[in-house]
């Protein structure tokens, strides 16, 4: 995500080197917790590649990280680089990306028992047994990674944090095909399925710099609450783009959440907005959507962009990326700043 | 399991009690742990009570916590029965019902997916997507839970339990259709997929009483290879049920390994000792259950016999049991000894 997206500017540049050599610590760690003695094992860890995302959360631990030194500009401009991130960083990232893959894996569950309904059934099957156990073994190396730090209190923030994002998951399940879905009931879903482990990253973060007993200070807080604004954004991008975006631009299919009777904030707007008129002919298009019959996402779009409500989304991320900023006044000053402040931008300008 | 199908004798009347009184304190702390603010989750816990089942793996917390205090037996006879019991062994024992229930409810995954092969489909699949995120639940629930203790070692022994369980799901699920599996491979299951948890709640135990430092001391070691050594012991016997206990005495319906093509110790003792001509007539009936029709099941347990496999698997379990019993040696005299071996000697003489 940083390097060819983001434009680092020359005063930036030292700082992404040490995140990027930090990045390349986080894969080896990744790497190795996952290896096993079993060849069957490894051979199915493989699998675990094609769900390699953008290592945001692992970013935002090393950034966060090195954002909390006071000193970050004048050790940047030393010969100790190394020192800015040390093994907890390091730690705290992979398990933060192997808990965010275990939900990949998992989702994908889901994913493929919709593909099944369509058709393919004795090899999909086999893959979702695999998918759930690869799931469970990821999130099991994950604590187990993370238990090795001397301190329990990682292992507490990432425990709880991945039980608030099983219930955001649950709460979505729950609200399947619920076509009268609020706004509130959709923050509360978004909050615990995706900014909850983003919040978590950042915290984690600014702990392994601060010590593991800075819970209550200031710049823990800062980081924290900045996590969590911008995994809220991150997710309300997610779903402009779920609408919007095409297979190519997004890489993966689109109207995903439509299909699976998912109402994104697009959609609410747009239903609590229209006309009467309006609003039934979508509620006739978003339920055949949600019934599997994607041909006429064009007109739906069409009538969501007539109440301006993909505008209206994209101003509501842009709020919580304002809000997400607005934290950063707390952190120390230095390079830590303007490099987080580059990528709360990015997660509402991005494409994909 | 200690009620009702264990006769407990006089002299072993207290320790029983001082258990049976820690066991509400571990259900009082299980439901805890579960309750979300948010109602469709606490909804959705409440179908995890079906999975509530022999609280074995508390039990034995409790119990190896007990016997790991030298004092116990003049403990027992003052009016401090509280102080055998702490906190840390109610936490534990919790944690490891909840981890073990997550390996239930995610199994269930696999079996709906069964059950949906023969027909039935949205309402199953909904059910799946449930368990793979409330199992989720559990786990995450667990780890919290767990990390919530000062050290972070019973964190570690937690996550590495629950990673090497996995591979062992992993294993079982490679083998899956090999009707050439190998006795080597099939204890590998076995001690990955189920004696890694109970050889953790017993070691667990020990050092809620010893101290969480304590991992090196004999008793831990002790403790640790008897839960191991059961917990194979345990696994065997769940097999030898599965192919000749009725849907009454073993309360699921039987013949679900073969179905899964998951070969256990019967048959591979049988496949490897049965002349050419009856190993062929049986990896018939077995290649046919493996493909749904159980209708021949009766006769392949008569071929089964004919090579006296059941009776060789009970030897086998049995084995393990004595080799559980033997390493009690090691721990303090008193009544916790006895109290393992009556719990050690039910595994091998249950029916359900």
């Amino acid at each position: 995500m940083m390097q060819g997206v983001l434009e680092i500017p020359e005063e930036l540049q030292r700082l992404q080197e040490v995140v990027a050599s930090g990045f390349e610590r986080v894969e080896e760690v990744f790497a190795t917790q996952l290896v096993s003695d079993l060849a069957p094992v490894d051979q199915m860890c493989e699998h675990v590649e094609r769900y390699r995302g953008k290592m945001l959360r692992p970013m935002l631990v090393l950034l966060c990280g090195a954002a909390s030194r006071t000193d970050l500009e004048s050790i940047l401009r030393s010969d100790s680089l190394d020192s800015i991130i040390d093994d907890a960083h390091i730690t705290c990232g992979a398990v933060c990306e192997m808990v965010h893959m275990a939900t990949l894996v998992h989702d994908d569950v889901l994913d493929e028992a919709e593909i099944r309904r369509r058709g393919k059934t004795i090899n999909a099957m086999k893959g979702n047994e695999t998918s759930v156990i690869l799931g469970d073994y990821l999130i099991a190396s994950a604590y187990e990674l993370c238990s090795s730090l001397d301190s329990p209190i990682p292992s507490r923030i990432v425990g709880k944090a991945s039980a608030v994002m099983c219930t955001g998951e649950l709460l979505q399940l729950h609200n399947r095909n619920n076509f009268e879905l609020d706004e509130p009931t959709y923050f509360q879903i978004l909050e615990r399925k995706t900014a909850a482990l983003i919040g978590a990253a950042c915290e984690l973060g600014a702990l392994s710099t601060l010590g593991f007993d800075q819970q209550d200070h200031p710049i823990t807080h800062a980081l924290k609450g900045f996590g969590c604004d911008l995994g809220v954004a991150f997710q309300i991008q997610d779903d402009v783009l779920d609408l919007t975006g095409t297979l190519e631009t997004v890489g993966k299919s689109v109207g995903r959440d439509l299909d699976k009777g998912k109402l994104t904030y697009p959609i609410i707007h747009h239903l609590s907005n229209a006309t009467s008129a309006t609003r039934n002919k979508s509620l006739e298009l978003i339920r055949a959507a949600a019934q599997g019959d994607q041909s006429q996402l064009a007109d739906l779009i069409d009538l969501i962009n007539e109440t301006g409500s993909i505008q209206a989304t994209q101003q509501m991320a842009q709020t919580y990326v304002d809000r997400a900023k607005a934290r950063l006044s707390d952190i120390p000053e230095g390079p830590g700043r303007p490099m987080l402040q580059l990528i709360a931008d990015a997660v509402v300008n991005r494409t994909h």
